[in-house]
């Protein structure tokens, strides 16, 4: 369930009334990689698989194109709690290698890094696709009504991917904004995709993180309803993302790569 | 500087126009502890005084009154980008030995912790305040008034702290939602007013990590704008605190010890 029901008290000016409220449920994943503890993300259960998988890739720890051997242990309430993946040792990246044990936030995916730098900027996005505007509002319409969790809770990120000419490729949700980049990534790779996605929407704001799982998937459209950071725009002016931020109410403001843009309906 | 300036272009539907936006600054901050590396926070800067001084003492590293000793380090654009804390090594407490070297992101403030455990959950909050809904929603006014921040970009998370009438203690603005946070609990600690608030206030929304940090300060009313996650009320209710979400348009939705309510205008 990504979605639990509360009992609560909703207050107007002068009423007071009991309400059924459901809230995102946020819930702890503690991963292990060959029984090795690596890492506790908060998470909303639902899609481990494709959270897994497409943390793994965006930060660099497996790359390769094999199903993942992955156990999942659940506690008494049957909600899964653990999950070890297997990996062939020799198959693990430079990320696995500068990682350590850590506990990341629902809001956070980058815990456990040592360095910024642990970001590699040498090869840059290069492509040359072009962006229309009206497709972009449309991908956002389609995203939006996607959006079961937050339409059931208004409280959760979505992020999605969609082909250049607005094919939709998946939507996911999750407590966590990064949570939900990784898990459109996984999934794209899962359903052997990842080649089809140009544009990945977000539901929310984008930090330095969020650009660079972009990068590390090769997208070159980062695109999102509210505003990014300045580190968010530094990186995506050096990686070659074209970042979009305040996509709503049919305008979009880009701060990097304005290149690829293009107004023709 | 909480902004800086960027080119972008903005789109509307039938138009695009060259426009100079202002972005939250997001900017990694390295702290080290008597010359040990400790954490790499990404956040906003100004008020790192209050950033590492609430950071200490919500994460149970640190909790003396006495001033701190912190050396800060610039780089050639005379931004701070690391922070070295003089401590006497017998006053650090469990949450630094529970810690370790760890970057935490800007929307993140928990990593680095082995276990959801490290939170002592031995002693709840036990307070009899009442707080009325009508000043409740004249908290969320005042500290709206006073998000400069996010006035300039649209992009700043911010917290708020206030005594049970309503005076307000502290404003902080942040890249991050703990960060926020943080420094609203540093600076109640530097002023010697952390006593007073008995109320903070949120502008988004309340992941666990959040109520926390409100444990941590001992403060029984914690009230956001936006939703709460499940874990967040789970934890509120076993630790005492008073969670409200959605608190807007003159609505508050109560989900944890009501009893603290008091619709009375």
């Amino acid at each position: 369930m990504a979605t639990n029901q509360y009992q609560a008290i909703k207050y107007t000016t002068n009423n007071s009334d009991k309400v059924d409220d459901n809230l995102t449920v946020e819930e702890a994943l503690q991963i292990n990689i060959n029984e090795k503890p690596f890492s506790i993300t908060m998470r909303t259960p639902n899609d481990d698989d494709s959270l897994i998988r497409g943390l793994l890739y965006s930060e660099d720890i497996y790359r390769g194109s094999d199903n993942l051997t992955i156990e999942y242990s659940k506690n008494e309430d049957n909600s899964i709690t653990e999950a070890n993946i297997i990996i062939d040792e020799t198959q693990l990246k430079k990320g696995y290698s500068n990682s350590r044990n850590f506990l990341s936030a629902s809001s956070c995916g980058i815990c456990g890094k040592t360095e910024l730098e642990d970001i590699d900027t040498s090869c840059t996005i290069d492509d040359d696709s072009k962006l229309k505007i009206s497709v972009l509002h449309k991908m956002f319409d389609s995203m939006k009504n996607k959006q079961d969790t937050f339409q059931l809770s208004g409280g959760s990120h979505a992020a999605a991917a969609f082909s250049l000419n607005g094919d939709l490729l998946c939507v996911m949700e999750d407590i966590g904004r990064h949570n939900a980049v990784d898990k459109v990534i996984g999934h794209l790779i899962n359903t052997n995709t990842l080649n089809q996605a140009k544009v990945i929407t977000v539901s929310g704001r984008i930090s330095y993180e969020i650009v660079s799982k972009a990068f590390a998937a090769k997208i070159p459209f980062l695109t999102a309803v509210s505003a990014p950071s300045s580190l968010a725009v530094d990186f995506a002016k050096e990686l070659g993302i074209t970042l979009l931020g305040f996509c709503r109410e049919n305008k979009a403001t880009c701060y990097a790569h304005t290149n690829r843009i293009s107004v023709t309906n």
